[in-house]
């Protein structure tokens, strides 16, 4: 569009939420009937390339932005994907809409999201408003929901998936890995390095019930794998997962489990903040003490030393759940799926 | 809901997008009329506590999900505010999501999210997209816009946040901090350190406005601050900001520039890699070589030495923005603001 073009556009008057341009203004300009202009929008595969060509360009020049929920009413698709995750900020479930939205953008679908911050009852009512949108397809983590969520989700017969665990009783579809199978491996890992003493820490009272798995993972791990052994768990309660905390953890460790050959966070980030304060305090790693993490987060590379932790698809976990819902929504299959993504255990210098 | 009525009601047939509980179902469920159920939900206000209770219970009971949808474009609002942010991935506007989601979510506003990947063209089709689902506000990264995109955001009438950066001409409200004014206070503050061959080093060409903001200010205050020694820049070109294009910026400045005494970095994601490629090398930090970042990441706090950066707002931006919008949509104001938060220097043990 030329500047000129632009300046004389501004000046129109326009209401709220009315847009000035309308599909009349669109047709008139492109010197084709409103149906023409409708039919481009909606089904471009029936109009011919040279039409189709004077109706975009006629939109580009006029400014017109179609009314989509309007038009989604009509259709009954809303051409929406509503993402529930426990929180925004943490950059695992930012990988993991970052790979969603790639998936789902080209394909003219966009994002809805929403955090539960941990909380089930929260979970609930984000589904009840969301449903209330009524999403195309809806990305939702974590397997363990109230009753009433997973009911709500079931009766309203949209695609669902699943993610970052698995399950025995999925919704609809889900897209993970096992959460128990990956500590169970590095405790292996462990033992089979010669370590004989482990414990394991982490925040474990956040309401995130992929913690819990890991931990339960780590007791039974531990009783089967060294026997005899004490399982030791350092909790930090309802702590942020940060490097404070990881720090904090270390002390407390070391204080009330002088014994540790290894400490086994179940995040990267607390294993970053312990390692760094290690460097800090002089206390040598693995030497002193070996470290594992959970989540191959890029710090862990870059760490003095760097540090072992467990692979896990964050950004995968995104993307293939995105081709599910699409494959669902655009009736491609209405088969669910069960996708397992694995895991691998990493072994760096730390342990 | 009790068990029983879990299983009772997900044994009822359902269609796709039609769900099968209808307010009238929840009408007959709570014995009052359809009409009730309706103002209930839309004017709870205009019932009775009692009578409110009741379908409530049987909303509940029931599994009702209203279509907000049909509701929505009956009322001209939408109830959703677009977020059209860089990288979802980026912890920094994961941060600001968070922060606006705070404030949203309880109003009942949901949150459409995008990315531009920071490609200006894909911005452009961003905002038409959202547009046409007639949001009632837009958050919206950065000041730099094509003119298509600012005609489409002013001809809309929608609230508008723009955000990261201050400018002269806004398209509605922005809020931020000036990127400029704070490398200029990081220069300012090296100089007073005692430093003399400062050079700059980041990622360029990736179509982030604010980083070529904090080089371009970079060159005036060297200019201005350090009469007669030469701007020296290093361009890691369109790498990603991660750790280790930091290390890359570190050993390329090193190689071009072994006279730089404070290496100053666009992200504190470039500083914390090559300060931990100087704990790899034992190359001494400050002493070696003193490092800045920009954005004060946890991280810069742990590592060892601690990191002297820029605190800039990341999570007040989206708690700023989601206010102001909400005063805008809900009709308590009709002013467009400019809210400069400001930021810090924060000096620790790198310089």
């Amino acid at each position: 569009m030329s500047d000129g073009a632009v300046a004389a556009l501004v000046t129109r008057p326009s209401r709220r939420s009315t847009h000035s341009v309308t599909l009349e203004d669109v047709a008139r300009h492109a010197q084709v009937s409103p149906q023409t202009v409708s039919r481009s929008i909606r089904s471009p595969q029936l109009v011919s390339e040279f039409t189709l060509e004077r109706v975009r360009n006629s939109i580009s020049e006029t400014g017109y932005v179609p009314n989509l929920a309007a038009s989604n009413l009509a259709s009954n698709r809303s051409m929406t994907v509503a993402a529930i995750i426990p929180a925004v900020s943490a950059s695992v479930f930012a990988d993991a809409l970052q790979g969603l939205e790639e998936v789902l953008a080209p394909e003219g679908y966009q994002l809805f999201i929403g955090s539960t911050s941990y909380r089930p009852g929260h979970e609930e009512e984000l589904v009840r408003a969301f449903l209330g949108r009524r999403p195309d397809g809806i990305f939702i983590v974590g397997t363990d929901h109230s009753p009433n969520t997973g009911h709500l989700l079931r009766e309203s017969k949209v695609p669902v998936v699943e993610a970052w665990d698995l399950t025995d009783a999925p919704i609809d579809s889900v897209v993970g890995f096992s959460n128990s199978a990956a500590i169970r491996a590095l405790v292996e890992f462990a033992r089979d390095r010669g370590y004989r003493h482990p414990t394991f820490a982490g925040s474990f009272q956040t309401g995130d019930f992929r913690a819990l798995a890991r931990r339960a993972s780590f007791e039974e791990s531990v009783d089967a794998l060294f026997p005899g052994e004490p399982v030791r768990v350092v909790d930090s309660g309802t702590a942020t997962v940060d490097y404070d905390t990881g720090r904090r953890l270390l002390t407390e460790t070391r204080a009330a489990h002088p014994e540790t050959d290894v400490l086994m966070f179940a995040s990267d980030v607390f294993a970053a903040g312990a390692v760094l304060e290690c460097a800090r305090a002089g206390i040598s790693v693995p030497g002193d003490i070996a470290v594992t993490g959970f989540g191959d987060f890029e710090i862990g590379r870059h760490l003095v030393p760097t540090l072992t932790t467990v692979a896990v698809p964050n950004r995968q976990i995104g993307t293939a759940a995105g081709e599910l819902l699409l494959a669902r929504m655009t009736g491609g299959t209405r088969e669910t799926a069960e996708i397992d993504l694995g895991f691998s255990v990493v072994a760096r210098e730390s342990a």
